[in-house]
């Protein structure tokens, strides 16, 4: 029925298109460069904004929408900001049948938008701080593409903040940093390394760029969310003021900041195995399904009354699914619900009944095991939490093993090419260092962690004073 | 501090705009045509997208998306469907800075994408019926444009679904327009007509489309969603087939359904009056404010320590903001929540906490009353309950005293003139005499409904014979 999944260590790449693909996900649309999300693929980014949004919220945010359509213009005013992205943007020159007087740009990030508007909207200290979050769509031309990571279009929320000072955007810089690294730990399940960009890598038009990193299944890293302070460049360039407390005028202090539909990517890569997507619970919109089996037909209405009752009562607690699909066998169940990921599958049948209890089968480690009726609800919770625990611990162990502190280049080098992983390296903040390595070796500086042995050192490439480590690897 | 809101009575359209802006519901944006959507706003389409998604969902509908560019000859599949739709889109013609092989349009609607991939994942019966919802932004190129109502750009879902028999399409449309009118009447508090739309005003591609209509503040008429039977004719196009679970091969039955930001502008048309926004209860994310009133510094403390008790009781049940911010006065915050519509405000001062009672201020009707601490969580809930209701009753009065059953043309063509409304008058069904009518009057059909005496009669027009009334009024 389904085509078969490549092994994960024969060919990574291939490997996480086939999971997505039969795991339904996602799929390749006619428009070049752009996927369609499936509903499958929908229901995890469903879940992933709605906790998202909640821990906005929760910190002050509000939900705001601006145009999708950029004039060129804005787009040219901060000098930075255009350099990086009008070279990827999609351009619409016509509308309405006519030519148009001033092409638009579909946005790529809404940073020139907003901070017009912005602009018309703060006046004062009372204004501030500003806290506007957006979920929408974004456009940015990529040649070269994969599904999740790199799309032409793709689903995002883009934070855009106002502050009085800068020690306040500052603050918010980093709180959201920390809603990210829980996002990603508490629910995603995947381990990040927090930090800071450098220069090469910050976004265009910010003063200073954080980033969550985390290890993907082949070693390789990837850009998880970047929170960046903007210092005063946008506020200067679109007249964003403001009276403050003492009766002067200052430009606003601002940060954006996003994450995007790459956290899908990443959920495959980091938990993904030779059967398909294997979901944290806190990711699943079903944490297990009871599959009913029986062999007669007249096995089947008990069968069917217990398996339902069993999914009412553990509905009352956690999210289960009853697959009684009659032209589907179990074992084409069984197969289909470990590609789809789902963390637990629960058997019923007729001796399963005899003996009062259901059969466990867990999709991370694959173990199975009997449960009585008595114990069901409360297993199930126990076992999805010991599932979203391991598969942390599991990912965080997979990091650990595979990221190395190193002082010699060629070892670096060695290592980099044929293991792969992450490397902490001294790095003495020249850019042309940074440069060299990444045509030597592919690989980048991933961050600057926050979390390091203040050592002095010298840098790896060239031998000079280094102020601390930063973390290199191959990237998506 | 405010500009103060044109007199509904003296300009209707000012008085829109006045309490859209006033309120913060929305903004003009530096691009012709696009609005922005300010956190007002955007609370409202957040709530009403939350219950519309909880209603699909309910009934079986899942969510995805969809690329929001469609090629040129995608868009040109369908003849019916680009004449429609392809002189109002917006052109992508370059993108990554080359010029494109194949044009981009900016989706002014999915089927032709949706259903390129639908022909790619339908093979048989057991995949049907295919119910796929998607939330996403289009675009319409509009010359003459108006906030919410019509914006080149702006937010929406639509459903696109797939189903095995005429019938079951069918059924499928009819639903939805059960859910819009249920969302329409027990949320929004606005009543309105079902019923068919004539050819000439279908959708462009649907072999019928069914609406929900209502009657604005101004008597003129609102289209607040349509649900289109599309039959077979983007199937056959897009070759949309399955085997059947009798072996053949056949086209699928299509149904496509939306309702839009629009939604936000029948809200104030219907409900708002000279002081601004009035939301029913279940549209407001805050349901009543609390603001606590005080002369001297040390009435302060005891009137906030009672105003936080209450506030936090009252929020066990409905959503209760506190406006505890000092640097404005209460009569300022009376005038800002009336503008913004929330649905109850309740005073308290110093006075009320020596009789142990509150000062309740109705939206809607603008009375006030003591409540006393004893009943205060059941009076809330109950006159909640109340608003709702009244909007509701008020909003059906008006439209039924607006509405008119004439068979005369003069005293039709008079009365659509002078005062305006619905008017129910027999037409012949040939589109000759509803292009005549509508070019001398400005008024449209609007539906032929599904409520009514099924008596013969003369067309109003050409005094042929006629099989039913419709309702005709100018509108949106």
């Amino acid at each position: 029925m389904k085509e078969k999944i490549t092994k994960r260590s024969t060919d990574f790449s291939r490997w996480y298109t086939d999971v997505i693909l039969q795991a339904e996900l996602a799929d390749y649309s006619p428009v070049k460069g752009c996927m369609v999300i499936r509903p499958n693929g929908y229901a995890v980014w469903e879940k992933m904004q709605s906790i998202l949004d909640r821990m906005f919220k929760e910190t002050g945010h509000q939900n705001a929408y601006f145009p999708l359509f950029i004039p060129e213009s804005f787009l040219k005013k901060e000098a930075d900001h255009v350099e990086g992205f009008a070279p990827e943007c999609a351009v619409v020159t016509y509308g309405g049948g006519k030519k148009l007087d001033e092409n638009l740009y579909v946005r790529p990030t809404s940073e020139t938008i907003m901070y017009a508007m912005y602009a018309k909207w703060i006046h004062s200290y009372r204004d501030l701080p500003l806290l506007i979050n957006q979920w929408a769509n974004v456009v940015r031309w990529e040649l070269r593409t994969r599904l999740f990571l790199r799309t032409t279009e793709f689903l995002w929320q883009e934070g855009h903040t106002a502050h009085a000072t800068y020690d306040e955007a500052e603050e918010e810089t980093l709180k959201i940093l920390e809603i990210y690294t829980e996002f990603y730990e508490k629910y995603m399940a995947v381990p990040v390394l927090r930090g800071l960009k450098t220069e090469s890598e910050k976004f265009a038009g910010a003063l200073r760029t954080y980033c969550v990193e985390a290890m993907m299944g082949d070693k390789k890293a990837l850009q998880g969310g970047t929170s960046h302070n903007l210092g005063q460049n946008f506020s200067k360039v679109f007249d964003v003021k403001f009276q403050t407390r003492e009766g002067k005028i200052d430009y606003v202090w601002q940060t954006s900041w996003g994450v995007s539909t790459r956290l899908i990517g990443a959920l495959v890569m980091v938990h993904g195995d030779d059967n398909g997507l294997c979901l944290p619970p806190k990711m699943a919109s079903n944490q297990a399904v009871v599959i009913p089996i029986w062999r007669e037909e007249d096995e089947k209405p008990s069968v069917l009354e217990v398996a339902n009752r069993l999914v009412r009562n553990l509905n009352k607690k956690v999210s289960v699914k009853l697959d009684d699909r009659e032209h589907y066998t179990p074992g084409w169940k069984f197969y289909e619900w470990e590609l789809k990921g789902i963390p637990l599958r629960i058997e019923l049948g007729p001796k399963d009944i005899e003996k009062e209890s259901v059969l466990f089968a867990r999709r991370d480690t694959r173990d199975k095991f009997q449960v009585s009726w008595d114990e069901l609800s409360y297993k199930t919770e126990q076992v999805l939490e010991e599932i979203q625990k391991n598969l942390f611990n599991r990912a965080l162990k997979f990091r650990e093993d595979n990221t190395f502190t190193i002082d010699d280049y060629n070892e670096f080098k060695e290592r980099n090419n044929v293991e792969g992983g992450f490397f902490s390296v001294h790095w003495c903040g020249s850019p042309s260092c940074e440069e060299k390595i990444q045509k030597e070796t592919k690989a980048t500086i991933r961050l600057i962690p926050f979390e390091q042995q203040t050592k002095q050192g010298k840098c790896i490439y060239c031998n000079a004073a280094s102020e601390h480590r930063v973390i290199i690897a191959k990237a998506y």
